[in-house]
């Protein structure tokens, strides 16, 4: 077949510009990456000469802490109306990303030694910037509605968290989705035992079915969740622009520290740019773009799974996200598959690595975000191949 | 007089955009802030409308860890113009300004308690940094030639520290720059006790005389230099874009980390657009503008400072960077000066905020970068008459 990743071929040839690419002739389901096809550079162009013609300069002036007003009253507008909430401009602060978010927010809140539960799978490289502030994470089990409240009630028996860290909507890596019922139970018991939780809500706006409950960051003026959301899986992951809602005496002390007093607002250029996407309505039209073709894929990824591994492997088909989670016989072993899964030019993330203790080895993750319906086809073939060979 | 700053103007009439401004009639030299006529609107519009004009998307997706390669040449041919010694693109990561490198480097190299070496005076937004890391902050005399090395060596047989953080070029506040002996001093040292010194060269660029020594960026190879750099005093302080220069070793552990691995690089967006700036020579032309202007502004306020105030402080003139660093006699108290600033239309930094141990009372930082050569006349006049009335 051709090539399914135009920039892994301009990659190998000049310097590398993007994060890890697949070789040209590998469909990597373990890339987390929207595809080159959904990447708006049209939009951006458009945005970019909209706000830098004129002469107003103050987006290359140091930037305003909490983030340049006009861009959080845009973004505020925007999430009321996909929220179906209403969301304060006031309670929003601009981060460089939702992982530069969970960076800040680990450096104000945590110490050294600190323990932060975490959801059993949960986002790998989330656990490496635990590891990175020298946090001790303890998985909190996890079923088909999210977190289950009676495991963390009895983890609360034996630790107290400074975080819980969530992923309420279209979990990464699971697909799944916090039901209501377990939302309130959530808030409650951080109420109750007084720790924060931190909502890593940036699948939240991908919903291709029915839409998720409403998201934590409805919850923040309880004081008790600081929910993270993002641009790159909405628009683009280079823009490096994302936001925390919360209370505001959680948005005083991001903005009282010394990185934002030092650096000004984390991100002035960019938001002001995308405010331009926001006030236009382009952002709006782009989500419902990323939504059809994402559900699109993602029904594809579900129907050859079922048609050429429904024997084998057991998932939810989501509606939601990035991931599908699938679980094999417990005689296989993720990583081993990992290892020979080159030769069969497909890929995929062992579904150990989404774990705090190394369990769920006979687990993968598949995003089906990068390919198209055939390309995705195409792997799962490929996939059965692999798995057929270690049956 | 007329508004010194359009943007405070606008700012009071609307939402915030851009950090702490000035009340409008006021001359603040406090602002350590590029004047909104040196922010090169039409450049960044250009290089924006060349790199997202055509199909090459890469710069919306998730970063190259250790930073777009194509930027990374072109900073790394930029910077061997300018530091007349050869910079490898290989020893350049790429930040979200130099705050932020400081930040995951206190975040990767330290933990709570750890001891940083600082200058005294330094920089009064690091030390915030360093204080949100819950670092012991331990002070080193400086003169006018930087950083005593007997000073360094007696701290060093008190206390092992994990970081020297210092502003090597034009300093802030102090305007000084460290001599080329005690920059090899500085080194050997470092080798010698086994510690890091992270070198803040924001302003090494800024010079407006004689070159400074080279920077410590040069020494990068001994394995005892992070060298932050910044685009923020050359092309715009919005853009949050900066680097480190620093041995292999050191970048691998910058672009391992959680955060690096999360999100990708950390502003791929940005990057890819000031690449353009740096490819066609506009940041050289830009640095050029600036140094003249700031030249000027520079010779301004040491002019005025002399002609208004020369019988009552004394003070370095500088021929690069920022800032003037005055001292007046003893009597006087910053802070003080500093509650009654403002019925006189004119700000400053006070010293004592530069101080890790709050000594410097009597000490002033002004910057001349903000204003005119005429306002910074007429703000020194006011600040005579604030001092006049407090002698």
């Amino acid at each position: 077949m051709t090539n399914p990743n135009p920039l892994a071929a301009s990659a190998s040839a000049h310097l590398a510009v993007t994060q890890s690419e697949a070789a040209p002739d590998v469909i990597d389901f373990g890339l987390g990456h929207p595809g080159p096809d959904l990447l708006p550079l049209g939009l951006l162009a458009h945005a970019a000469a909209t706000r830098l013609q004129g002469d107003d300069s103050s987006l290359l002036q140091y930037g305003h802490e909490q983030g340049d007003g006009y861009f959080r009253q845009a973004l505020a507008a925007f999430l009321t109306r996909h929220y179906a909430a209403p969301v304060d401009m006031d309670e929003l602060f601009v981060a460089g990303g939702a992982s530069q978010a969970l960076d800040l927010i680990c450096t104000l809140y945590t110490q050294p030694g600190d323990v932060v539960f975490v959801e059993e799978p949960t986002y790998f490289l989330a656990l490496r910037i635990f590891a990175d502030h020298r946090l001790r994470t303890v998985p909190i089990a996890t079923d088909g509605d999210g977190l289950i409240p009676a495991a963390l009630a009895d983890a609360l028996a034996q630790h107290r968290p400074s975080l819980l860290y969530t992923i309420p909507s279209f979990q990464n890596p699971s697909g799944v989705t916090l039901s209501l019922p377990r939302r309130q139970q959530l808030v409650a018991l951080a109420q109750e035992h007084n720790f924060l939780i931190v909502a890593d809500e940036v699948y939240h706006l991908l919903s291709y079915g029915a839409a998720p409950p409403p998201p934590l960051a409805t919850y923040a003026a309880t004081g008790h969740v600081l929910a993270l959301g993002s641009f790159s899986k909405i628009l683009a992951p280079g823009l490096r622009l994302g936001w925390v809602q919360a209370a505001p005496q959680h948005i005083q002390r991001l903005v009282n520290s010394g990185l934002l007093d030092s650096g000004g607002g984390l991100n002035p250029f960019t938001s002001g740019i995308v405010r331009v996407a926001l006030e236009e309505g382009w952002q709006d039209a782009h989500l419902t773009h990323v939504r059809q073709v994402y559900g699109r894929r993602a029904n594809a990824l579900t129907a050859a799974l079922r048609a050429q591994l429904g024997e084998l492997v057991s998932f939810t088909a989501p509606d939601g996200g990035y991931f599908h989670w699938l679980t094999l016989p417990e005689q296989y072993d993720g990583e081993a598959l990992f290892r020979q899964a080159a030769a069969y030019k497909v890929g995929f993330r062992p579904g150990a690595r989404f774990s705090a203790t190394g369990q769920l080895q006979h687990c993968l993750r598949l995003s089906f975000a990068h390919y198209d319906e055939a390309q995705l086809a195409e792997g799962v073939g490929r996939l059965a191949a692999l798995l057929a060979k270690n049956g």
